[in-house]
């Protein structure tokens, strides 16, 4: 399949055995279609920690396409680019540049579970253009978000896992490639950006920049940086319209991703720390510093408000001090570097019509909710049920905006839908391919609307393959949490919107579970529930019952107004919300025609240039 | 989209309401890719009892495609003819030839829930030749076994569900004309036919013919007619090598399956009978007549056996009674008409190398294995263990060249999987679409070899939406089975590997139902296990503990050299097998090009003769 005219192996691996690197110059580029008009890439974002691989692209919703812009700085002998469900080189959909020394091609593949690259029998990314810049190869090329292929991605709102691969040297065929004897990485990011007309910002419009104070970073793979800031005093009632990152030039392949929490109004003062959030020496006050202002992460863009709404901040009653998190991300465990990183706020003294609120949805912090050992995809739902939005939204409803989902380490999908009338009618916000390391707040491509008596439903996916205990809910970083953080206008008293399964039910799934099984499951009164989860036998009866008890089981509802006081009512024993109708997953659209797809690899004319 | 040249709707209607039949006449062609040679359609079946439509067609493996030839012998102002899941003409894949009164049309379309036509973005029924004949007008038209287009049907192994529908009357555009309001039918058909060499037949090979005495069908919708028949006294132990249906002409639409059994060897006689099955009058010995010698259903062709095997029947032991059964399907009720079809039996002396034989796989006919009733599709599934074929088979093991599916009415999918060192292996026999209204011996592809310590596990699906209560196996036509025939030589002694769960673990989960609910099921020690299944309050969680403790709890074997006499063993409280790997369900496979497809409608010149 992949016949092409090859050179002796002996002579391309001669060719790099010279030790001369071989720079491969395109001097015709094969093209098909168009190339997009002047400065067509909005977004941005380095591959590598090194920084050579420069991804730029766009979206286009009509087209249902992205247009992706590759900049090579230093090509070797070629390179894979492409997407994978997790960061992983096997199973990947795959473009791949690669020579044989004599020519150079340019092929839609895939990896097999093995690693091995093979062909693609469509060849559904198409190369626009190959183009010798100043600052190195530029490949222009474009992907339909569906293919008909099954071996391909299907490119779907959230978290796109990029992966990249460095050919160090010839290969005499395509299937000689294998991505476990190469250089190769991932980084995630949001490739569908939502297509939201930028809001004006008011004319009397001020910045205010909470920056690391000249960071070390520190020579470890992970840091969570903590530095606490403090508002000017006397710092009057705010509106936050928009923020933005800043970047200290040259660690743009480090700084991973960034938050402004606000500390809770309670604290006269917050001692002033700056040094890793896992430090024995942080304040055990930052730790109530939870609320967040904004947060940005690799590949994001400024963030807006809508029009019509901003985030308050200052004034009465709210906390002065601000703790910002940076997460530097250095797997090259580079020493010596400093910086100076942050987010820039936008702030505005003009209050905006409307305050905007954040809405806790999903599972309550709690033991109860637990997933089994060794589940590959263990889903998780938690409750905002009809009862409390009928009691504390008003009758005019909310508008959600934007929304941070967030789990812990063995999270791997989460979804937010909205139900009306038993009846799934829109989703709020999906990630098929959620990580707990790339959370990120991100705008609706439209707001949705929650009115009173709505009911919104959380899901999270987990994957505890590589446990052997039960992972129960908490705020252990061991532990799970199954959280949207909803950014919504207007403000209401609603912090809070989750649930848990009724702790009764729990106990009869514990006892139902020692009837079944030889082993005795520990039900005496005094032990815990995480110490009774720790003694479930586990096995595909146990396993399946938990998951039909929490399909069925009563649950207790959190109806907050903040994290300790509950809006008034019975909350305990609930019925699950019933839902008569749910909505599809999304799929691949299948172009109608696809008569434009090359049939195989398109062949690049090269030359060599050593230096 | 179809916005084709269209005359008044007034003017085609008048046309029509001259209540002169419009006969169109296909004067030119619009060919595309060539028409396969002569005779070419080996498979034949007549679509409605009035038998104007006419089906031929032929599979290639090679193209993955299959041609049709319809012939319409009394065309009025169109039809249309496709596939559905289960022969609803809502959500079905269809091609349409309609006029508008001026032009006449072929689509490749599709129906909507509310039976609405639309056309398919994807053209993948292609024309290949529309030709006025003697007989009618002859389509011939290709269309491949899988498409991309989500809204086609995947054609694959097993029973195919063919649609048609009748128009009387122009409309003026496809989107006009909704399926409710014409004339439509289904004829299931085994679309798929396996590419199977045909053996060769001894030279001396004689027939013998079973079949019906001249019987009057009766008028009503459905009958089985029993007939016995038997076997010269005296008759020799002789190998059946093939057989091959008989039907009377003119009744080829209503002549839907017929089924030879041999009554069991212990009787000295069985009282002759003619009549239907369910009279009364039937003598009780019929029911101990059950051992399949042959089975022949519509669509069907000549059944052989392969060439080193031939089943064994006349001689010492054997009962010399047969049981004719035929299923006469008359919808349109028509009365007076008489007929003999049969099956006619071709048998040697010359007794080939081995005996074929029949072994039951799936589930024991026992209530414990019960569906929750409102199930769309409740799985349920039978073993044939590791120890068992260790124990009954040869070393050498077994083929099984040909299955016969079978369950009651609840029945919708039917799957046999081998599995060997806990890994499925093969697929035996696959019918996603499954109707126990078309259950006929099926030749496999390729026969399945089984050797000691292989396990066979056999899975059915069942839709009760509309019952009540639960539905349990057993013999009963409301009670469920769950059955592979599988036809296999060597013959061995092993005649039943099926499997039950075990009772003990059943009586667990009644009493569990009972301390999870407020109502009392019944766990008197007198009430049988369909009461006890009666009296569950059926929710999400009991369903879903059921499923759970028929996916974990023990089973009970049915390893048996006959119905009743087990294999020397403790076949009680085995445990499950343990698969841990899955094969996948098949999926369609995307041609690499599609440049071929037209995007449209194929216009056809057309001319009007009045008759």
């Amino acid at each position: 399949q992949t016949d092409l005219s090859r050179p002796s192996v002996r002579e391309a691996a001669s060719m790099y055995g010279t030790a001369v690197a071989i720079f491969l110059v395109i001097l015709v580029a094969a093209l098909q279609g168009s190339v997009p008009p002047e400065n067509p890439f909005p977004y941005r974002i380095l591959l590598d920690p090194q920084g050579t691989l420069e991804l730029s692209w766009n979206v286009s919703y009509v087209q249902e396409a992205v247009h992706f812009r590759l900049l090579v700085r230093e090509l070797k002998a070629g390179l894979l680019f492409g997407m994978s469900d997790r960061g992983e080189m096997e199973n990947a959909d795959l473009v791949v540049l690669w020579t044989n020394g004599d020519s150079a091609y340019f092929a839609d593949a895939w990896s097999d579970q093995k690693g091995q690259i093979h062909l693609d029998t469509q060849q559904d990314y198409q190369l626009l253009q190959a183009q010798g810049t100043p600052d190195g190869l530029a490949l222009l090329f474009k992907r339909p978000f569906g293919t008909c292929d099954p071996k391909d991605y299907f490119i779907e709102d959230g978290t796109v896992h990029l992966v990249y691969g460095i050919l160090e040297q010839p290969f005499p065929s395509l299937e000689a490639i294998n991505t476990s004897s190469l250089q190769t990485g991932l980084q995630r990011v949001q490739l569908l950006k939502p297509e939201v007309p930028v809001p004006k910002v008011p004319a009397d419009t001020r910045t205010m920049e909470i920056r690391a104070p000249d960071v070390l970073i520190p020579g470890q793979e992970t840091t969570y940086w903590c530095y606490i800031s403090e508002l000017p005093r006397g710092f009057a009632r705010h509106h936050i319209v928009m923020y933005e990152p800043i970047i200290t030039q040259g660690n743009e392949a480090l700084v991973h991703h960034m938050e402004i929490f606000q500390c809770t109004g309670g604290f006269e003062s917050v001692p002033h720390f700056s040094g890793a959030c896992d430090s024995r020496m942080k304040p055990e006050r930052l730790n109530y510093c939870r609320h967040v202002l904004a947060a940005w992460a690799l590949g994001a863009k400024a963030f807006y408000y809508p029009e019509e709404a901003g985030l308050p901040f200052g004034g009465e009653g709210s906390s002065r001090f601000l703790r910002l998190e940076v997460h530097y991300h250095n797997p090259l465990k580079i020493q010596g570097r400093r910086d100076s990183s942050g987010i820039r706020l936008y702030y505005t003294a003009t209050l905006r019509r409307f305050d905007a609120g954040i809405l806790e949805l999903g599972l309550v912090y709690t033991p109860v909710m637990a997933i089994p050992p060794r589940e590959p995809a263990f889903v998780l739902t938690g409750y905002c049920t009809d009862k409390c939005t009928q009691l504390a939204l008003p009758p005019s409803g909310i508008h959600i905006f934007a929304s941070q989902l967030h789990t812990h380490l063995t999270g791997r999908k989460v979804v937010t839908v909205l139900a009306r009338d038993g009846r799934e009618l829109e989703v709020v916000n999906r990630d098929n391919h959620y990580s707990p390391h790339f959370q990120e707040i991100r705008m609706l491509k439209k707001a949705v609307s929650v009115f009173q008596g709505d009911v919104l439903i959380t899901s999270c996916t987990y994957n505890t393959e590589d446990r052997k205990l039960a992972t129960v809910g908490g705020f252990g970083i061991l532990e799970e949490m199954c959280v949207n953080y909803a950014h919504y206008y207007p403000q209401t008293q609603l912090e809070l919107c989750k649930s848990a399964v009724d702790a009764g039910f729990l106990q009869k799934y514990f006892h139902l579970v020692n009837r079944f099984n030889s082993e005795e499951v520990c039900t005496c009164p005094q032990a815990s529930v995480p110490q009774q989860f720790a003694s479930v036998p586990w096995n595909s009866f146990s396993r399946d019952v938990l998951a039909a008890l929490y399909g069925f089981a009563p649950i207790s509802m959190h109806c907050n107004k903040s994290s300790a006081v509950r809006f008034q009512g019975e909350w305990d024993r609930q019925p699950l919300p019933e839902i008569i109708s749910t909505l599809e997953e999304p799929t691949p659209r299948c172009p109608a025609s696809q008569a434009q797809h090359a049939s195989g690899p398109t062949v690049v004319s090269i030359g060599h240039s050593r230096g």
